[in-house]
């Protein structure tokens, strides 16, 4: 049989591919292992007005069963059990302490008479709506833990035991996990057996499967779809967690090029690890700073031992979520001085809150027409200053256990600079009046993710010590799309020239004022736009602790000053970048 | 008695002062006429089953009777009726026409059996939240169009007159008229009296109060939010259509001041008169170029009285507004061609629908989480082939009567670019095959009003014909914030160096490429900020026909190349760039 001219076989377009996000690199080969609808049937139905009592007290034990359960996973974590796993059951734990949760649903009962099974889910789907419509990224994936707790509840209450995937052990091929949503709960059950991947209909990049499939290094597509739907027990799936592609039932010539890939790919994780203790150098000898970005104090032990230079962005959103009350000044104390701790010495970039304002002064919900342009961010903090000079007051004070950074988000106009730095000086005369111990040269920053800072950031890195670049929210307003808005997504684009002309020009000005630049967001941990960044000057990159050594493995390959050459000149077209120019 | 060190007798602090958004420029001095609420009482009762049907043809009779009440309206128009008001009745017409208004409002009848004023309350509701939902300022403003024929409706079931202000025509002083929104019909009704100013607590710059006050060149107010409740009928009144101040009960002294500024104002506007013939030529001789933004094609002749030197930014937005079903091209082709003919050869610039979307395929209505940086117009119309290959042979059509450039709003990637031109090909093929005329020198613009395009903006010159800094939007997208939303209003500042030196980067391109580019947004038409727009080199300004004199002025009086010279030294401070630097 002769080959025709096109060297693909023409059966190759009957194979079906699918697409999601990819979070977590590698390739996995293997059968897939469908996971029973996470979603339960649940029926509603009226219930007697005598009957309110004793169906609430069926809600509330059901909530204390279901967090007792959780309690024990906590307490009886299995010693390899991955890092991040405590700390989320008990969020989980925490949120079914909460009594909004619970009395809410209790009140929905006595006021509609219906069955707890309705109120709760009602209840969930507003607090998920909340969630929902939250602006940051990271915030809006919580509104999964809700989803989550409330299902555990249901599964109490309807006596049925969860439903795990069966799978035979004699199998040679990996078992790769499909599934709408996988909870940490599920995530542990599942931890026993070998899994070569997760792929889920839902989710995001900091969703908890890729929070979890992360930290256990596992290939992980999430935000699918459909993937339960197409897929069936026992197909055989290839995975490609960094395009985010899953290839089902793929013939053989694909499954070759796929083991040789996977090969290829183990080798390369095996040479990494030899990297961990050697220092982030480019080729011409530039000692470039790789930092860790973290979301949960636990993580800083990640980023300790991945060898990170510090801490470059943590995140302090995890203090405010999925509660009803503030935390208070020695809460986030605990939290910002333990990390503080962890990292004996490195600097430690902690974010002021970063969330927007759902509420009005009349204690109603609304959300703005365009949250992402509202009262977020430093901008909602200086609207509330108790809440902003209790968060102060806790930083300061961790700063005397280390290197503490205080970097602000969403800064556009020069006046907030300076009202941040009046809140600053009031909240070191509050310590002082009560003898509190803090550094006195705790360095302030700002996020340089709107684009007005960018263009004109001359007297802002004049006011402060340090910046750092959220790519993320940099590219979605210069280029005015919302990346979560499916129909504009396919606009969101790192490559081009006015977000790498913005970034330069940060770099360059805080170059020459001799003042430190960071990038924080997405693309200081993708590997494939390291020699971009480094060809703009960038010497400090932070990403999540599992990407550090990719992105020193690039860095000890790089020719610096090669690069700059050719990154200014592909700037000056002004063109959409093409990274191959780039290539080394 | 002896005056205090400040001349300021220390009684002025009692004076009631309010401050709302100025639309029409000039100061007036009268009495206060307060109008009788808007907001009719409206009853809500139950009907039974079998009243279903009477009570749907009691409501759609009060629909065709308010309509026909509009219609003679439209057709009795006394000659000397500002120009807009018969276009803004004929859509409040349309509006009545639209079963979108009582079929639906019957289906709620029939279902929920209310009363034909809570269905019409409600059907209203809801149509306001959508416009309300909209993004476009202008479109906006259009849900007071729904409450104010709805209200009209409620008017004729309540069997009750119109609430017409008394006031006593032997005053010797002008009449000021406080209402919470003035509607066209309203406004042709009040027309006989001789007013001063006109003060509402809703509207803002684009309401038809504002419209037809400055058609009319009578200071108004709007948005003062409750002037109604603190202004009673026969209150001593002065209001600064300019700055929005209004003065409730001055004291002589100040009443005096303002007399003086009253007439040196118009000493100012009959000198302006005199200019309706001059050249706007700067003293260093630059001919700089003023045009019209119009929204409606009537509006053109104002244009043409003006003097303007062409139609700078036509919105189509008109033709596709308050209606359920598309315009045709027949239907646009005849709106555009009327604007071209009435310009005579001059250069009218249409820009192609400037709408987002707020339906789903399958037909529900969803608003995006941030519609500002969603699928909105060019986006929206590229998604949408059919809606803009009609826009597209409508615009070429109209292009055969004289000279045409098509503006696109809303681009900042490259292949949206190449994308439209692929999309006029195709509309210009259609058009070949249907033997219809159409001009082969077309010109095709850009609105600047994404940073990314203002950024990059070289490549964007090579492949446009000219381009348009829309700074509304610009300002908005470049400082993140959403001046609608006022939580974050305060942020909004065109002074801040970020915006400057973008429009200074799209200018001086522009040049070097030898390519037009105008501003049209709300900073063409203020004359404050004339000379910084020329100081950054502009020599085509685009504003509201009533404007015109007021910048043509300006222009006379300002010498570029200083100018030029003053504002780069104090762009490169990148401080915010205080306008008194630049006063003649």
């Amino acid at each position: 049989m002769t080959q025709s001219a096109s060297s693909v076989p023409h059966h190759y377009s009957a194979m079906l591919s699918l697409r999601g996000q990819g979070v977590v690199k590698g390739y996995a080969i293997g059968r897939a292992v469908v996971m029973g609808a996470a979603a339960l049937e649940v029926v509603h139905y009226r219930i007697q007005p005598e009957d309110v009592a004793s169906e609430c007290t069926r809600l509330k034990e059901a909530v204390v069963q279901a967090r007792d359960e959780l309690q024990y996973m906590v307490d009886h974590l299995p010693e390899d059990a991955p890092r991040e796993m405590g700390p989320l059951l008990t969020v989980h734990c925490m949120l079914l302490d909460d009594p909004m949760l619970s009395d809410h649903a209790c009140e929905l009962i006595a006021e509609r008479h219906y069955n707890a099974e309705w109120a709760l889910t009602t209840q969930g789907q507003s607090l998920a709506e909340q969630f929902a419509a939250m602006e940051d990224e990271y915030l809006r994936e919580r509104g999964a833990d809700i989803r989550q707790v409330i299902e555990r509840v249901l599964r109490v209450l309807s006596g049925r035991p969860v439903v795990l995937p069966s799978f035979d052990e004699g199998l040679s091929e990996e078992l790769i996990v499909v599934a709408r949503d996988i909870s940490p709960a599920d995530m542990l059950r599942l931890r026993g057996a070998r899994f070569g991947a997760f792929l889920t209909d839902l989710g995001g990049p900091t969703s908890h499967t890729a929070i979890v499939a992360r930290s256990m290094n596992v290939p992980a597509v999430v935000g699918m779809g459909n993937v339960r739907s197409l897929v069936r027990d026992g197909d055989l799936l290839i995975v490609d967690g960094m395009s985010g592609s899953v290839l089902i039932n793929p013939p053989d010539f694909v499954l070759e090029e796929y083991r040789r890939r996977q090969a290829a790919y183990a080798d390369d994780r095996a040479e990494l690890g030899l990297l961990r203790d050697a220092e982030a150098v480019t080729l011409d000898g530039v000692r470039i700073l790789l930092e860790a970005n973290i979301e949960l104090p636990e993580e800083a032990l990640a980023a300790v031992a991945a060898g990170a230079d510090g801490i470059g962005l943590f995140r302090s959103e995890f203090l405010f979520m999925g509660r009803s009350t503030l935390p208070d000044e020695e809460e986030q104390y605990a939290a910002y001085a333990a990390v503080v701790k962890a990292m004996q010495g490195k600097p430690v970039t902690i974010r002021t809150l970063d969330i927007g304002s759902d509420k009005t002064l009349d204690g109603e919900t609304t959300v703005a027409t365009n949250p992402a342009l509202g009262l977020r961010a430093i901008r909602y903090c200086l609207a509330n200053p108790d809440l902003f000079h209790t968060q102060l007051r806790a930083l300061l004070r961790a700063s005397a256990h280390g290197r503490v950074r205080i970097l602000v988000p969403m800064i556009s106009h020069m006046h907030e600079v300076h009202a941040v730095k009046r809140a600053l000086d009031t909240a070191r005369r509050e310590l002082d009046a009560r003898g509190e111990a803090y550094s006195n040269t705790v360095e302030i920053g700002a996020m340089v993710e709107i684009p007005a800072i960018a263009i004109a950031i001359e007297p802002f890195i004049e006011q402060l010590d340090f910046l750092s670049i959220g790519t993320n929210d940099l590219i979605q307003y210069t280029l005015a799309i919302d990346r979560a808005d499916n129909a504009v997504a396919d606009l969101y684009d790192p490559m081009h020239p006015a977000v790498l002309r913005l970034i330069s020009h940060t770099i360059n000005a805080a170059d020459r004022a001799g003042k430190s630049v960071a990038v924080c967001g997405e693309m200081a941990g993708d590997s494939r736009v390291t020699r971009m960044l480094l060809g703009l000057g960038l010497k400090e990159f932070s990403m999540h602790p599992q990407q550090l050594l990719d992105i020193k493995k690039e860095v000890r390959q790089s020719h610096t000053n090669a690069l700059r050459v050719k990154v200014a000149s592909a700037l000056n077209r002004a063109e959409r970048i093409d990274l191959s120019v780039l290539a080394g």
